[in-house]
């Protein structure tokens, strides 16, 4: 009954996911499962503010119809900003007002997939990604990735089968490995990409979110004629409720995507476009940034200082510099979704790792967030963890058949 | 360079109907073009009050991710409001929040057509769904179609030809059409699509925007067992610059459209959804409606009136009873394109219809909106019309080749 996309989708969007979120509303639960911003940090009044201004200032304009492009203030806005930060040319024209990052990768998979194209992506990756190129019927590839981002020669050598038309990349504190690429492996990325005629994707939502030093520069200013299409959104830094993020790239790249917004909601928010612009420009976000990024730092250090002490010896945790995540590596005969069984009636829950691995594996593979739970609760939550990991070595329930107990 | 589909989408956005809008700037230019609702009737001190409210009452989580569903007290909201309007069962469960109802055609079409599957439409057609459904490769077929809606006999062939996937209709006040389905005709549709298995997609933004008397039962009220998914909107009721509509179906029916709206935006607007329900629960909506409905109305009359006294012995246009739009038919010879290429230089300006037909055709049709242009302007603007039209016609300029002479 269903077409292929549906059951498609049905097959990705793994009910165990959807599951794992419902546990963070037990009573007492730490849960290093979510993803969210910090509500604490969320500009309640200052976007309660920004929204009497934008609609004493811009009236029925705030309310109206808009262009598929964005808002012009906030596209002005958004280019000052990057042009700053990055040092680059950026101007209104490379800039694409989205209903949050995630539709960029929908309209970026409409706009530069046909069914049957070759994509290729880290492993581990975002899930939601996946999920919005799936609509177009790519071939999904992952290419062999360590800490400091894709392999060059096994990129290469993908790239060198000439059928690849783009690449899907996090290069700053990646959902879900908290990985940060290298500038060398940016710029052989850049380098391999233009040679293959390959579509470069680059994805920045926690960008902002560095903890002691920014990251390099983001490929698409480390080279700016080189075909990048970037994903940037306010949802892990001001608020993921406005549904706001954005597309940059040179106007001949964006072109496609306008006329692919068209049909998928006309354009993204007239009023919420307005309520970001009046807040940048009045409020100090830079400030609230600070702040962010200072929580997210302590809570870091506190989670990987207890995991080392507490898992150190059996399972290996990511150092991120900055983000949301970390991603541990149990021994490679454990089954991380058999330890969520057993965290849950601990009191503890995180999302395997897994269904991140487009090609299949990962079994062993967790992420951790650290950003939403409170330091104390957070060395409570690693003491669960360690007690659930017990649970299962001792139980020898979760392990998994090596493949020669496999074949017996 | 561009693959398949943002090749068909440039071909699809005509350029000619953004050059069109663009007409509206222009000063002294009296636009028939738009399909905005009336600006002076957008609720923005409510909605700046509402806006206060929300964020004092929900604090962060008004900021935050939320079900991709959407948000609860929104779709008790309008699960209550269908209810009454309709005297059939509609829980929160039969409503997925969108981000307009734009969304809701590229979630169904996604949701439910596969490249390839045949669609059937009406002729003229909303050009948008178009733009939404053709990102899955339908292959989009017309079905001949009366003022009363499509006619039986016709679509009883089509769909014994065995191969028809879906049937998209806008039942009220349709756009550009301004034509509004009879009950037995509605009742046609039903008991042939169930006999066929196609599923009806009912689109309903204009429905609460009739003159004197609402519009006959929805499709998804007339037989809530029928396999109708129905898209309502808040942009033509309230303000199309939040970015809200809804899909309204039996839960089996929507839980694929849940799915892909998490890869498409994860979730609509946190905010914008409780703005509306707090919106809808403190002021009157009804009121406004009201007001809104009796200036449509009296703009339709004063139109409809000219239009008759002025180009009467020519065109023949739409009598609608709600809505923003009227349709007219020129001579067969006669294009509108090139009407409007006079009617500029006369200051008016309309949307040319033939883009609004799927299988081509309707170059002597065109699309005119009562609703944006105050009374005396819309007088003015028919006049400028009857002497576009006299050039038109002195000119011999928009004369089409006859059959005849075009085999000459």
């Amino acid at each position: 009954m269903l077409p292929r996309l549906a059951k498609r989708m049905e097959g990705l969007q793994s009910s165990e996911i959807r599951e794992m979120l419902k546990l963070t509303e037990k009573p007492d639960m730490i849960s290093l499962a979510g993803g969210l911003p910090l509500a604490e940090h969320l500009p309640v009044t200052e976007l309660s503010a920004a929204t009497r201004e934008a609609l004493g200032v811009h009236g029925e304009a705030a309310l109206q119809y808009s262009p598929s492009e964005g808002v012009g203030v906030l596209r002005e806005t958004l280019a000052t900003r990057l042009r700053r930060a990055w040092r680059v040319r950026v101007e209104a024209a490379h800039i694409l007002v989205t209903t949050g990052s995630q539709q960029g990768l929908d309209l970026i998979a409409k706009s530069y997939l046909d069914p049957g194209d070759v994509l290729l992506c880290e492993s581990p990756t975002y899930i939601g990604a996946l999920s919005a190129f799936r609509v177009l019927e790519p071939r999904i590839e992952s290419v062999p990735t360590d800490d400091e981002g894709m392999l060059p020669d096994a990129l290469a050598a993908r790239l060198g089968r000439g059928d690849v038309r783009a690449i899907y990349v996090i290069p700053e504190f990646q959902n879900p490995s908290g990985r940060t690429w290298s500038v060398p492996r940016r710029r052989a990325l850049l380098e391999l990409a233009r040679r293959h005629g390959a579509l470069v994707i680059e994805d920045t939502p926690y960008r902002d979110l560095y903890f002691d030093a920014p990251p390099p520069s983001p490929l698409a200013a480390l080279d700016p004629e080189a075909a990048v299409i970037q994903l940037g959104s306010f949802s892990k830094v001001l608020a993921p409720g406005l549904r706001l993020g954005w597309v940059g790239a040179r106007p001949e790249l964006l072109r496609p995507l306008v006329l692919v917004k068209q049909g998928a909601d006309l354009h993204s928010s007239t009023l919420a476009q307005y309520q970001v612009a009046v807040y940048l420009e009045r409020f100090d976000h830079e400030g609230r940034l600070a702040k962010l990024r200072a929580t997210c730092s302590e809570r870091a250090s506190v989670l990987l200082a207890a995991l080392e002490s507490e898992l150190g010896s059996l399972v290996r945790f990511t150092k991120p510099r900055g983000g949301l995540f970390t991603w541990g590596e149990l021994p490679q005969e454990l089954d991380a979704r058999a330890l969520l069984a057993h965290a849950v009636q601990e009191g503890v829950a995180f999302v395997p790792g897994a269904p991140f691995h487009p090609g299949g594996g990962g079994e062993n593979t967790l992420r951790l967030c650290f950003a939403t739970v409170p330091p104390e609760r957070l060395e409570l939550g690693v003491v669960r963890l360690r007690r659930a990991l017990d649970r299962l070595l001792r139980s020898g329930g979760g392990k998994r058949p090596t493949p020669l107990e496999e074949a017996c």
